[in-house]
C-alpha cells in the first residue's frame, strides 16, 4: 500500500524533474525505468509537460506502448504535437494499437493531413484500422466524434449462460463495461443490461426477458453539448449511439463528457473576460496576442466613441467640468451591471433554465437595475452634494445613473436573449462587447440627462 | 422503442404544463398517473418546477415515492425546499427510505436544524438510519459530504464462487457497481477488483490472488474540488474513502464530480462577472440584488476615486481638455486588459498549470501587454492626430496608454498569483475588482505621463 500513497499524493517538484533529466542524460535506462514505473501515466505526462522535446522523447521511446499510449493523452496538445513529429509512422502506429478508438481517431485527426494515411496504414489490427477510419469521418463536436467502438453487444436470442460465455471474450478488450447493449439481428439497439443484473438473473433466463427495453441513446450526429446535456440530465455513465435506422454504432462515456463540459466553461469564462480561442497561460506572445487584441481593439473603438461624444458636449466643459470627471464612473457602473446581467442570461441559457418570455425578462432586470441603481444613486448624491455642493449637479449625476444602469441592465438582458434565439452563442455577449456598447451608451445617455436637468 | 424516442426528445411545452395543471385540478388521478409515467423523473421535475406549490404537491403525493425521492432530488433548491415544508416528517422519511444514503443525507441537511432530527426518527431501516447520521457528521465541501455508503466489498480471502454468490445480496442496494473494494479483517482497504475481473476469473481462485492492489482513495476529510481533481486527472468512475487508519467508509462516484465541477465552473464564472453567492436568473429581485450590490458599490467607489484624479488634474489641463474626453478610453483599456490577464491566470490556477516562478509570469504579461499596448497606441496615436493635428497631444495620449496596458496586465497577473500563494481564491481577483483597480491606476498613470510629455 506504500507505493498507493505515494500515488495520489503524487507532488511534480523541482528535485524529481532534475532526477529524471539526470537519468535522460546519463542513459540510466534501468533506473529511469524503476524510477518511472512507480508513477500513474498521469503523472508521468506531467513530468514530460516538463522536460524538453528531446528529453521527452527519450523516455517515450523507453517506455513500453502500453503506457506511453496513455501518457500521449494525457500531455499538453502542444507538446504531443512536437513529440508525435518526432516519432515515425511506425512508432505512432504502435501506440494507436494500445488505445481506445475514440483516443486512437483523436490523436490521428491532430497529425497533418499526409501523415494521417501513413500512420493509419501501419496499423497491424485490421479491425482497429478500419474502426479508427469510420470515427475519423465523423465531426470533432459530435456524438460520432466522441464515441468509441469499444462496447460490449449481445443477441436478445441469447441465454444469459451463453450470454456471460461469450460477453467474456468481448470485455477483455473493454476497459469499463457500463452497460451491456441488446441488439436484434439486424444490429439494431433494442435494449440494455448492467452486469449486475446479469450476475443476478438465472443461467437459463432469455437476455430478451431480463433486458431494459428503455435504454436512453444519441444519434451519431448530434451535438456533443447536446450529448453532455442528456447525460448529466439523466446521470448516465455512458450512452449508446445510433445511426438514423437505430443500429448501434459505439458509445459515449462520462469522462468524455466530463472533458466537453470542462471546455465548454473554459471556453465561456475565456470569452466573457474578452479572450477567443482555446489559449492557456503557457502559449506564446503570439498565441495569446491573436487572442486577446480583437477584443482590446473592440474596447478601444468603444473608447473613441466616448471621446466623440464627450467632444459633442464640449460647450458644458467650461461651467460643468465636474460632469466630464464622473465619465469613467458612469462607464464603469454601465460596464459592470451589463456585465452581470449578461453572464446570468448566458449561465442560465448553458443550463437550460431560463424560462418565460423576455419580455418578463426584462420587466426583472429592470426593476432590479432600478432598485441597485436607486441605491447607488443615493450615495452618490450625498457624495457630490457634499464636495460640491451644488444639488443641481448632484441630482443631475445621480439620476443620470439611475437611468444608464437600468439601460445597461436592459442590454445586457437583451443581446444574449437575443442572440440566442438567433442561434449564436451568447456567451460573447458577456465581457467585452456588453462593457464597450454599454460604455458608449451610458456617456451618451448620461450627457443627455445631465444636460436635461442643468437646462445647458 | 416508441416511448423512448420521446423521452429523449422530452420538451416542456406550454401545453404539456397545462395538461399537468388540467389534470391536477380535476384530481383526474388516473390520467395524470398515465400521463407522467411515460416520462423520467428529471423530466416530472421539469415539469414540477413550473406548477405552483400546491399542484407539485399534490403530484409528489399522487406519485410512489420510489419516482417521487428521484424527483426531489432533481428539482430546484428553492422549490424542493417549499415542498418539502409541504410534506410531513413521515412523508420525507418514506422518501429518504427510497434514496441512497448520500442523496438522503444532502436532502436531510437541507431541512432546517429542528426537522432534522424528526425526520430521522421516522426513518424505519435501522442500517439506512445509522449511516445517514454518520453521513451527516462531515462537512459538506468535503469527501465525507459527497460519499454514499453503498458499495460492494468483499474481504481478501473469499473465493471467486463464493464472492459471486455473497455480492448478489450486496449489489441489489448499489444501482451502480463501479468497483468491487477488497478488505481485510480489520475492514481495511486493501485492493479492488471490477465486476468483469470477477466474472473473467476462475470460480476457485481466491480473491487476494486477483485483487488490484493499486487502489486510489481519498481521505474522508478531503476537499471536494481535491477529489474532483483526482478523479478527473486518472479517470476514475468512482473512488473509495477512507479514514485514517486506511478503514473503508464510503465511495464517490462520478456524477457526484460533474456536479462539484459544474458548481465550481459556475461560481468561478459568477466571481468574473461580479457576482457573489450562487444564484440563477430565477431568484427573486432581493436575492439577485444582495449578489450583485456590492460588486456595484465597488466599482461606484473606484468611480469616485477616478473623479478625485481628475479633479487634482484640472487645472494643470484647462488647455488640454481632450486628454479628459480619452479617460473612459483608458479606463476601459485597463479594465479590459486586467481582466484578460486575470482570467488566464485563474483558469491555470484551476486547471493545475500555472508552472515556473511569478517574476517569470509576469516578465511574459509584460512583453505581450507591450505587444498589445503597442499595436492598439499606433491606431490612436493616428487618430488623435488626425483629427486633433496636435502631435504632442496625441504623442502623450498614446504612449500613455502603453504604459496603462502593461501596468494593467501586471496587476492582473500578478493579484490571482498573490491571493493563490496566500490561500485566498483567486476568482474573486478578475471582474469587478481587478476593473476597478485598474480604472484608478490606469487614469493616474495616464495623467502623470501625459503631463511629463507635454511639460506642464
Amino acid at each position: 500500500m506504500e507505493e498507493e500513497k505515494e500515488k495520489i499524493q503524487f507532488e511534480l517538484t523541482a528535485e524529481l524533474i532534475e532526477q529524471v533529466q539526470g537519468f535522460v542524460e546519463s542513459q540510466n535506462d534501468k533506473e529511469l525505468q524503476k524510477l518511472l514505473k512507480e508513477f500513474h501515466y498521469a503523472d508521468i505526462a506531467e513530468i514530460l509537460d516538463e522536460l524538453n522535446l528531446e528529453e521527452a522523447v527519450y523516455v517515450i521511446k523507453l517506455l513500453d506502448s502500453e503506457t506511453t499510449s496513455d501518457i500521449l493523452m494525457e500531455l499538453d496538445e502542444d507538446n504531443r504535437e512536437r513529440v508525435l513529429k518526432n516519432l515515425t509512422a511506425k512508432e505512432i502506429a504502435e501506440e494507436i494499437e494500445e488505445l481506445d478508438t475514440d483516443d486512437a481517431a483523436d490523436i490521428i485527426a491532430e497529425l497533418p493531413e499526409e501523415r494521417q494515411q501513413e500512420v493509419i496504414s501501419k496499423i497491424e489490427d485490421e479491425e482497429h484500422k478500419e474502426e479508427i477510419r469510420e470515427l475519423l469521418t465523423y465531426e470533432e463536436d459530435s456524438a460520432g466524434g466522441l464515441m468509441a467502438k469499444e462496447l460490449v453487444k449481445v443477441y436478445e436470442t441469447w441465454t444469459v449462460a451463453g450470454c456471460m460465455r461469450r460477453i467474456r471474450g468481448q470485455a477483455k478488450e473493454v476497459t469499463r463495461v457500463h452497460s451491456i447493449y441488446v441488439v436484434d439481428k439486424q444490429e439494431k439497439l433494442i435494449g440494455r443490461l448492467s452486469l449486475k443484473d446479469l450476475i443476478i438473473a438465472k443461467s437459463d433466463q432469455k437476455i430478451a426477458d431480463i433486458a431494459k427495453d428503455n435504454v436512453d441513446y444519441v444519434n451519431v450526429t448530434d451535438e456533443a453539448e447536446e450529448v453532455a446535456r442528456i447525460m448529466s440530465k439523466y446521470d448516465l455513465e455512458a450512452i449508446p449511439v445510433v445511426d438514423d435506422k437505430q443500429t448501434l454504432l459505439g458509445r459515449i462515456t462520462i469522462d468524455d463528457i466530463v472533458d466537453v463540459l470542462k471546455e465548454e466553461a473554459d471556453k465561456d469564462y475565456q470569452l466573457a473576460a474578452g479572450i477567443t480561442g482555446d489559449v492557456d497561460s503557457d502559449d506564446t506572445i503570439l498565441e495569446l496576442t491573436r487572442a486577446r487584441l480583437p477584443w482590446l481593439f473592440l474596447g478601444l473603438i468603444g473608447g473613441v466613441g466616448a471621446f466623440l461624444i464627450m467632444e459633442g458636449f464640449q460647450e458644458a466643459f467650461g461651467k460643468y467640468a465636474v460632469l466630464f470627471f464622473f465619465t469613467p464612473l458612469i462607464a464603469a457602473m454601465a460596464g459592470n451591471v451589463g456585465v452581470q446581467s449578461s453572464a446570468i442570461i448566458v449561465q442560465g441559457l448553458a443550463n437550460d433554465d431560463v424560462k418565460g418570455s423576455i419580455n418578463s425578462r426584462l420587466l426583472k432586470e429592470m426593476l432590479l437595475a432600478a432598485l441597485n441603481g436607486f441605491i447607488l444613486a443615493i450615495f452618490l448624491f450625498l457624495f457630490v452634494w457634499g464636495i460640491k455642493g451644488e444639488v443641481n449637479t448632484a441630482l443631475a449625476i445621480s439620476v443620470s445613473l439611475v437611468a444608464v444602469i437600468i439601460v445597461a441592465g436592459l442590454i445586457g438582458t437583451f443581446v444574449p436573449l437575443f442572440l440566442d434565439k438567433r442561434g449564436i452563442d451568447p456567451a460573447i455577449a458577456t465581457g467585452p462587447f456588453i462593457t464597450t456598447s454599454n460604455d458608449i451608451f451610458g456617456i451618451l445617455i448620461y450627457f443627455w440627462i445631465a444636460k436635461m436637468i442643468l437646462g445647458i
